[in-house]
This record gives C-alpha cells, structure tokens and sequence, in this order.
C-alpha cells in the first residue's frame, strides 16, 4: 500500500509515504493508523524506524496519539499540511521553535499522559492505583506539626536553604531508611527532591545522554518511559515475571548508561526482585558499565514477610542511585522524594538540583522531620500495613468468589495495588469493561499504557489502599457484574 | 567469627553480619548455619535475637530453615564477593560516568557557586543582596492563612495536583500580574514552578539545544548562565549600560534561541532598559527567532516612578516568556515561582513540568494565593516599598557623605540593591576590602562573579533590604573605615 520515494533517511520516506496516504485520504480521518509493527513487516524496515515517522506525524499535527490505543489519523488537519511538505519540522503549534527535548516531550509523550493528577472520576468505588489510604493518615498530627514549624519561621528559615535540603530532614531520613529499608547511608549522600519524580528526572540528566542504551521492565513505570523519551534514549525493554525483572535475559544487552527498576514491588505487574536476581543485576551494572536507579516506591508494604532489604542495601560499588517518596506514606501532594546517591554522584546531584530549582520548599520538610523523629511515621506506616493487608485480603476473597478461574490476580506480596489478568478476555475489550464498570460506580484502570507492548489479554491495574474492606467486596462484586455484560 | 558492627538494634547487626560471611563465602553454600544457640553464646546475645536475624536471612533467601534440621546457607547465591557494610560503598569520584550535562555541570560551575544558600555569615551590617526585607513580612498573617488551609486538608487536596499548579493561585495570579505588571495572560497560561530558577530551567531546556546561541547580559544574572552552561549553549554576552541592555548591538548576533533578559532591574548592574530599547528588542526577537526570557524577578519596587509594565505586556508575537517569583515579595524558602508562557508554548511547559516533578507542592500555593486575593501582598508590596524607599534613601545619603566622589552608585532606580563602582581601586584589592569590612561586622560583595568579563576596577553590589536606616548607616561608615585602610 505505501512506497518509500529513496530519498533521505528511512524514517523521512516513511513519514513523507504516511503523509501522502493522510492527505490523499487513503488513510482516513479519524481511523486508527495500521500498527507499526504490521507497516515495518510491510516495508521491511525496524519497528522504531516507523515509531519515529509516527511521532513527526503526530508533532505536525496530521496523527494523534491516544493513550493505550494507539496512533489515530487526526480528525482535522492542520491548514498548512494541504501545502506540502512545508512544515517538516515544525511543531504541531505553528511558530514553537523548540529544542529537540522540548520536541521529544512533545512527539512521544501522549497529551495529559505525563499526568498523574488528571482523569479523576467521582466514582464510589475507585480502584484508583498510585494513592495511599487517605483514611489512614494521622492528619491531626501532620497539621499540629506543620502549624508548630509555621510558627517558628526565623529569618534563617525564610532565606534560600541548602539545595540538597533541610539537614534535619537529611538526618532524619538516613536513620529511618537504615531501619525500615537497609539503606546503607551518610545524611550527605541524601539530597530531598519535588516527589520521586523529580529524582528520576535528575538521575536521568545526569547520566543519559540522546541514543543511549536505557533498560526498562516490560510493563514499566510511565514516570521512567517519559523521562527517559524526553531524553533520547534508547529504551532496551526487558520482562518481568512473578520474581519481578527477568536479570538473565540483560546478558544481550551490551553497555547501558542506567536501568530503571522497582525491586521492591514491580511497577506494575507486582513482582518482588529475588535474591539471586539482585545479585546478578548488581553483578550485570557493574560489567556493564551502567548505574542502576532503585525506585522504593512502596516498600514499606509487604504482607507475606518481612519487607526484603533494598537492592542499595547490596551495593558494593556505588552503582545503585536509591529513589523513595513520602506519596505512599503520606501524601503525594507533600512533593516530597529523595534519592541517596553513591558517593561519587553526591556533588552532581546537589549541583544539578540547585540550577534546577534552588532546592525544595523547607516548611513542610521540617514538619516531616519531626514527624519522623517524634515516631509517628513509623507508627503509621505500621498502622497503615496492617489495614493495608486488611483489605488486601478482603480484595483477594472477593476476587476468589466472584471471579473464580476468570481472572489471575498477581503481584499480591506488596505494595497497595494488584493486577488482575483476564486471559481469556481479548484487550480491546477494556474499553468496554471500564465503560461497564463506570456505569455502576467502580473505577478500573488498565495496565496497557505501562507496556510499550501490551498483550492481547486484558489486564486491569486495581489500587486498594483508599477504599475500606466493604467497599472492595462490593466493587468487586460489581466488577463481575460488568464483566458478565461484556 | 563474626564482628558486630555497633549500628541499630542487635538482631539487626547480628544479620548485617551473618549476612556479610554468606556472601564472603565464610559461611559456605548448602552448609548448616552455627546454631543458634552457639552464636548467641558467642556474641553475647540472647538466643531470641539470633533467631530473629534468622528469620530474616531466611526470608530473604540468604539461608533456607530445613524442617527438623536447623538452619542452612542457601545453595543457589551467584558468587560474588561482597560487603555490604557502610565502609565497603564505594564508588570512586573519578569513575561516575556522567552524561554531557552531567559533565558540563562538574567542569562549567564552579563548586558550590549555584547554590544561593552558601557563605551566610553571622554579620551584623549585612549587605547581602537578593534577599527581601523580612523584618517587613507580615508573618502572623502568613501563618493564619497556612494554617487554616493545612486544617482543611481534603483527601482532594491531598491527592496528584495539576502539574501547572493550583487553579486558585493561577487566577489570582493572572489578576495580580495584571494590575501589578501589566502582564497579559489568561490563568491557563500560567504555569506554577519552584522558584523562578525552575521557570528558567524548563525554559532552557525546552528552547535551547547543545551549540545554540543565547544572549546573556553582561553582567548577567548567574542563575541563567550556569542553566546554560549545564545545555551546553554558546553564550553570546552583550554589555549594559544604565538603560539595561544594550540592544542595537544585537544586530551583530544573527540567528538565537534565546536572550535572558532583566527589563525592570538589570540584574545586577541595576539599569532599567528603556522603552525604546524594549520595542528594539522585540523587534530584534521577531526578526532573528529568538524567544525572550523576561526574569521580572523585583519589578514591584520602583521609586522614582510607576514600575514600568513588563516587556510581556509589549509582546504582540508570542516571543516572550514571563518568569516571575515569590522570592522577593515574600520569602525564598517558599519556592514560588511562575511562567507565563505564550500560547504556543503552554503545554510544553506544562508537559515538561510534569515529567521533571508532576508539580509543585499545593499547601503553600494555597496560601499564597489566599494571600493574593484578600489583598495582603498588595497592601506588603505597598508597605514594603515605602520601608525600601527610605532604606535607600539612607544608603544614598550615607554613601554620598561618607565615600563622596571614592564610589559612584549605580542602578538605584529600582529593586532592592546597588552597585557601587570604585573606578580607582583595582578589582584585586576587592578581596582585601571585603576582609576589612568583615573585621568591622559588616558584609559586602563582589560584582565579579557575575560578569562573563570582570571590569579591572572594584565593584561591590549591596542589598539593602534586610536592614533598617541606622543600620545601613552606621554599615557605610565602616565600609569607609574598611576602605581608608586599603
């Protein structure tokens, strides 16, 4: 159906052929786009050779990328493009000269994906994931702390702070995570970030550069993919099973600046990282030259066990850059992460962060030194695991009794979310599900936008930490009902 | 056999240690473990706590429990000879492997120059400069607001906020940026950052790649250039005179991504660039694709007439971005800035905002804006221009008396600092007039790092916000003291 003109790189034919085929209606408005896999078998060319025609299509504006269904041909096309071949590299907004991450951000990253606060529904039983037990919280205690330090404000506490944060927090913070975690660090090593988030971005600065070699788990933390598109980077997707990521198969994976892993509990299959497994990726970074950023996103939650020490706690070589975040022990909107970084990056990480904002905001990290320091944190965290695996419980009976041999629930050892695998449910249907569920009050989320290539079954990502045990059976409940429709 | 190592509870370091000889291969894989009984005995602990490290090294597949059989090292660790210990994290300086930016951060700024928190000195005649006047801030007020919004913390407000910020602060925002500086924005153009070195960082990455070339003011705002350094820009510098910038000398400069510019108070000579030259430079920007980043960051104070609009409020192109910060108008520590970006650069910046750190924290934002529409930072601003007018008034008056024609005093029309130009001591003999003042309790700062190419005479730059009339004076006459002895 197409035929590439010879001329330019392979990713400009095939863009210039996809164009033509938009514009002369071929491809129609509205319709998906074909997969990029079926067009690169087509034409005989690599997958990411199409991906690439696919995002200047979508950066002029003649193609939209929807999240978790794929390429879609736009509904209107922009006046220019009846011109021609004008705009080759022009953004989808006329006259927006940007850089080349500024295009990247633009071009591989869905509209409003790179958010986590959007798509919010008033939904009654919202299996939203990525939120803690709001319930939970001790709010009383959090405001009294934060009322005290907002009372006390000096002027030493009103001018510019140190960039790597408060030094009570940077204290606090290395006894609790040498406790609760088996961080193996000096205050110094710490540097308080804007959320978890910030801390990839920064450890992404500094050790990515365009076309490097990135490893990422298949399924995958969006909060990795985006930062690392925007980056250039070339993604090297390696699968994850029930023991989380799959460390053998990173043996035909040459040098690689960084892998991006969630040890504790996989982002979002669940899986919790082996022993063995942790030694080999160790053994795996240190050959192959790349450092490894350790999000311990929710680690603090594990049922079966004890929570397993980090993957820091096994470092020799100062490879490991640990990322954690108060968004699951507190609250996300606190915006407050940190990354312990391995001596021989502290200084980087604090420079970058001071020519990046200055530092963070210290009112309410000084609230959350007290908080830990006076024993609350680890109070509540004890607290919310208890009521975590509460309704953790609850979830899985419920899913036994209503769903039976139906679903698979898996990465059930930790953290406050699970995924539920519908093998016999093709993925389109997801949409259909979800619509299902709406209509009866229940929110679901699928796992498809954290895949770079989702399966073919359907796969649904269920949080649990914000609803209590009753709403979860009658979710369910209501799940199956849904289910039966579709 | 095994060696405590004195660092949280016993169980604890009982199985650092027995962690430590497995992996060391003293303790040899398939091998029973000591018991527990003999290992207590030997270390002086109770039978209880070595069965807790135990538990753990079990749980965490280090060691196996055989039923009837005792304990036993596991069979399958890969070998791999290993610490864990603190001293044995390593990781040597001169082995990070860092990415460009990474590199250029470490080789182009110099240690601890980004940082604003560093070199606070317990003086007592304190020049500092870019720090506001705190003994003007209505704190209790402050603290009323915060407080009230922290007692109504909703689960809605604890959850994932937008990544542009707050509604509430982005309304009122637009309002105030209105009345106050005559920008002209719609709220959804306005993006929430941390500080306004965030403005300047995501503007700088979205707009700038590695050989661009951006102008920078000479002397410039270092807060620009190390963001500048860090993307690897080629820096074209062009001097400043007491009308700001000099723009006819743009023309030499042809094709630019980008000029940082200061408008309402070159930052640092003090200029205020002149309406004639703000239309040149827009015109220049159209002409030469350049977008210009306008830092506006203490355009509230002006005295000898109304605060100039904003160079935004002239933009008719979509060429410029607005920067704007809390800093000054209230306090550092709050991390407050702003964007307001044109239209055809919002949702970059709102995408490159969530993927750096999904957004800026939302309890002080609502506070700040609560502050802003009950009319307390107008009624602050109004007050604290006054207290600004007579500081500078008394710096005026008690330089023109004390060092008469030794100094000129330059950039006094606006902001909250001078420079003074001593055109007949050399730039070398800054150092020793600033140990002078020092021995005398009082703090003055050099010019020299701020400019691309120090002048060869001495210039020292003075805030003088934080002090009262007395003390302004009685610092300048110890600055003479401090210079009659150089």
């Amino acid at each position: 159906m197409l035929a590439l003109d010879d001329e330019g790189p392979l990713h400009r034919q095939t863009y210039r052929a996809l164009r033509g085929a938009i514009l002369e209606g071929r491809l129609r408005p509205d319709t998906r786009m074909p997969s990029s896999r079926s067009l690169a078998k087509e034409l005989g060319l690599s997958r990411n050779t199409v991906l690439q025609a696919f995002d200047q299509l979508v950066a002029e504006g003649y193609a939209t990328a929807r999240e978790g269904a794929g390429t879609f041909v736009a509904g209107s096309l922009p006046s220019r493009a009846h011109g021609g071949g004008k705009t080759e590299q022009g953004g989808k907004v006329e006259s927006a000269r940007l850089s080349a991450l500024g295009r990247r951000i633009q071009t591989r990253i869905p509209p409003g994906a790179a958010s986590w606060s959007l798509r919010r529904e008033p939904l009654r039983f919202d299996f939203r994931y990525g939120e803690p037990g709001y319930a939970d919280l001790p709010l009383n205690t959090w405001t009294r702390l934060l009322g005290r330090r907002a009372r006390r404000l000096s002027v030493r506490r009103l001018a510019y702070q140190p960039p790597g944060g408060a030094a009570e927090l940077r204290e606090a913070l290395a006894d609790y995570l040498a406790r609760a975690r088996g961080v193996v660090c000096e205050p110094e090593q710490i540097l308080i970030t804007q959320g978890s988030q910030q801390a990839i971005d920064l450890c992404v600065r500094l050790l990515v550069d365009p076309g490097d070699t990135v490893v990422l788990e298949e399924p995958h933390y969006t909060g990795f993919s985006f930062c690392l598109a925007a980056a250039g980077a070339d993604i090297s997707h390696v699968p994850v099973d029930e023991d989380g990521l799959r460390v053998e198969e990173l043996d035909s994976i040459g040098e690689a600046s960084l892998a991006c892993v969630t040890p504790s509990h996989q982002f979002p299959a669940g899986g919790v990282l082996s022993l063995p497994r942790r030694l080999a990726l160790l053994d795996w970074a240190e050959r192959s030259g790349a450092y490894l950023l350790e999000d311990d996103y929710d680690g603090e939650f594990r049922y079966d066990s004890r929570p397993l020490e980090c993957l820091q706690s096994l470092d020799r070589d100062g490879r490991v850059v640990y990322v954690g975040t108060a968004s699951k022990i507190l609250f996300p909107a606190l915006r407050i992460g940190w990354v312990v970084a391995p001596p021989a990056l502290v200084r980087s990480f604090h420079d970058a962060k001071a020519i990046t904002d200055t530092g963070t905001a210290s009112l309410e990290q000084l609230a959350f030194a007290d908080f830990i320091r006076e024993g609350h944190l680890e109070r509540h965290v004890r607290r919310a695991r208890q009521r975590h695996a509460s309704r953790r419980s609850a979830l899985l009976e419920a899913v036994e009794a209503e769903l039976g041999d139906r679903a698979d629930v898996i990465g059930t050892g930790a953290g406050i979310h699970v995924v539920l695998r519908f093998e016999s449910l093709p993925a389109l249907d997801v949409g259909r599900l979800r619509r299902a569920c709406r209509e009866r009050d229940v929110g679901v989320y699928p796992v498809a936008p954290f895949y770079a290539q989702a399966p073919e079954h359907a796969e649904l990502l269920l949080g649990y930490a914000s609803l209590d045990e009753e709403e979860i059976r009658t979710g369910i409940g209501r799940l199956r009902e849904a289910l039966d429709t579709v």
